[in-house]
């Protein structure tokens, strides 16, 4: 039995989670359960899942949780998160949280001898240096649960010493693909929620339109599998079919292909190595029914320039990318508060990263205080 | 250092394996290298590699090549085959020859406990159950080569003991995909042998266009890969990107793809489980040059009636299959000689099929009897 806490359990991923684990019980278990402040969705998981812990944002829900639940601990705040993350009767922490909030709770986990099943890319695009260094240290897994980067590690099975000559990383194009820059700039909060292919939570829903969640993932995919920049290439497929795949030295390529259904990657992380019988669960991938095939374009660079700030974000390293990403984080929140444009965002990004002075050997606190610097720099320009 | 010998070296695969083996000559060298009636070119195949040994066809080609070698072992004929496939001096065989004629050397190489890189699928469509319990009785690696089987093995790398929900085998759908049975009729000799994507040997390019060659390739994989039948579905994908696909029972689909070249398949088998670096033989696979993307169809079962023929004979087992191969090994032949249109080679196909009494339990022996009786009986119907 092994027992899962989920951080983030009433988003997109938290609730696919619980359905691999309802639907395997015999498996899987749940630890402690989080979520910021749905708290009414957080009382029906409790009821059905029976976590020994959970924790919330705030101090007064957590206080109404805990009189209603009276064998359930209670945590709240961002050391309720780190509690249950190193709590000890657990086996593997899901991290779904959204943003780089995510990147204590990691460490706290990873430094308590826990598995990660990881669904949080904004951790290791600011602190992939500090997490990968202890997940080594603690000889823990760091199981990738974005299905780009599930592709890959999948790809990656049994390859044994072969040398990498390209990750290829794939991208729907969101819902903006083929869009002139003058396009985008008359763009929709609606236009920009409705992603082609996936249904996801609105931050990464909104990454995806301006290509920026494409971006981190490089970055993810840099630490994850610790291959450098110019091997990883984003190549574009609006299907949404082929979730990514690795080029061998010999010219081989492997690729993981299905339905988009984000409960297959997030099982392979539970049950790895071994893979679950989701019979019931997921549909066989019908090749036929792809109409126009599977088609691939190279992503637009001079359109979505938030893939080449990314990319150069990860290349100066440092504080780089934990300003990029924070400067994103506030932005995305602004767009969809309606307070700036969608071409905002990244016209806002570059002229913070123009004006950014690098600092190298971050600690845990240097990230924070960088990226807490950044936010309020943000809201000052708007 | 691998010492390899090449049953077939003159032939496509043969001629590539030695290009692979040259690239890599402080990895691999030639133990040995046979050829039907292509002297001339064995002859400098001979030189540029020094085998220690060659097998020809005939007595008298081997006395001349013996004449002029006076360091090579020089042997011919079906024994000189089995002479070369179980020499001492050799670790692994490469079984590149055409036809069923294929299974006794193997048999001998494998119980000689060499490793096989195979790339001649009849022998197994004969003689799978024979070859199989001699692999693992001698617990030799039996490599496939073919393109797509070689696909599905490496999509099966780090499977564990995941269970496998379907293989899904790629077919280019050759020359007259699309094609009505009318069509099929008026089809020329010449049309035939213009594959879309591969350069073969003339009996895989016909066996290609009547899609009979992808029929035999499910019956090698339910072999090579211990899959029931129902479990290999065929998909035309005229691009031949993707070379096949393993789905698990989880939904997620691992799939090998490249561009076409037989030299990735080959230098795999001789390397497993590392690959080699081929950079400056196979080009990466571009995928934004994919014009039409990578397109998926179902099979005209009613048209190429080849695939229905062979599901069949290798559900009934027994002669089945070897008299399928051996009445199709004929008509190729005939066809190739101009004797008969296209269409005969299923229309009479269809007809041995129907008046065929299976029998089982054949021994080696069994089998090489049943194929040359009905090698002699489609000689008489024509």
């Amino acid at each position: 039995m092994k027992r899962i806490s989920i951080l983030g359990s009433t988003g997109s991923i938290g609730t696919q989670a619980l359905d691999v684990i309802a639907e395997n019980e015999e498996r899987f278990q749940v630890a402690a359960l989080s979520c910021a402040r749905n708290t009414e969705l957080l009382c029906r998981q409790i009821e059905k899942f029976r976590p020994a812990a959970v924790a919330v944002e705030r101090e007064e829900d957590a206080s109404s949780i805990a009189a209603e639940y009276k064998d359930v601990e209670v945590y709240w705040g961002r050391e309720g998160l780190e509690a249950i993350a190193s709590m000890e009767d657990c086996d593997m922490v899901l991290n779904s949280l959204m943003g780089m909030r995510g990147l204590e709770p990691t460490l706290a986990a990873v430094n308590a001898g826990k598995d990660i099943a990881f669904a949080n890319k904004e951790t290791l695009v600011v602190g992939g240096e500090l997490v990968m260094k202890a997940v080594r240290d603690k000889g823990v897994k760091l199981l990738p649960v974005d299905s780009e980067h599930s592709a890959i590690f999948q790809s990656l099975q049994g390859s044994g010493q072969n040398e990498i000559r390209r990750i290829i990383l794939t991208a729907s194009g969101g819902p903006f693909r083929g869009f002139s820059l003058r396009q985008l700039e008359s763009v929709t909060l609606e236009q920009a929620l409705a992603h082609p292919n996936w249904s996801m939570g609105s931050k990464i829903t909104i990454d995806s339109a301006t290509m920026m969640n494409k971006g981190l993932e490089v970055i993810e995919a840099k630490w994850l599998f610790d291959v450098p920049l110019d091997k990883i290439q984003i190549v574009v497929h609006p299907q949404s079919v082929l979730h990514s795949a690795v080029e061998y030295m010999d010219g081989s390529v492997i690729g993981q292909m299905g339905n988009p259904d984000m409960r297959i990657p997030i099982a392979y992380a539970f049950s790895y190595p071994d893979r679950l019988d989701l019979g019931t669960m997921t549909e066989s991938l019908d090749f036929f029914s792809l109409k126009d095939g599977m088609s691939f374009y190279p992503a637009d660079r001079d359109v979505f320039r938030t893939i080449d700030l990314a990319y150069e974000a990860a290349r100066m390293g440092g504080s780089c990318p934990v300003v990029l990403n924070g400067a994103n984080e506030v932005l995305v929140e602004m767009f969809l508060k309606g307070k700036i444009r969608f071409i905002d965002i990244q016209n806002i990004l570059i002229k913070v990263m123009e004006t950014h002075e690098p600092k190298y050997n971050l600690s845990i606190e240097g990230i924070l205080e960088e990226d807490s610097r950044i936010r309020d720099d943000v809201r000052k320009m708007i």
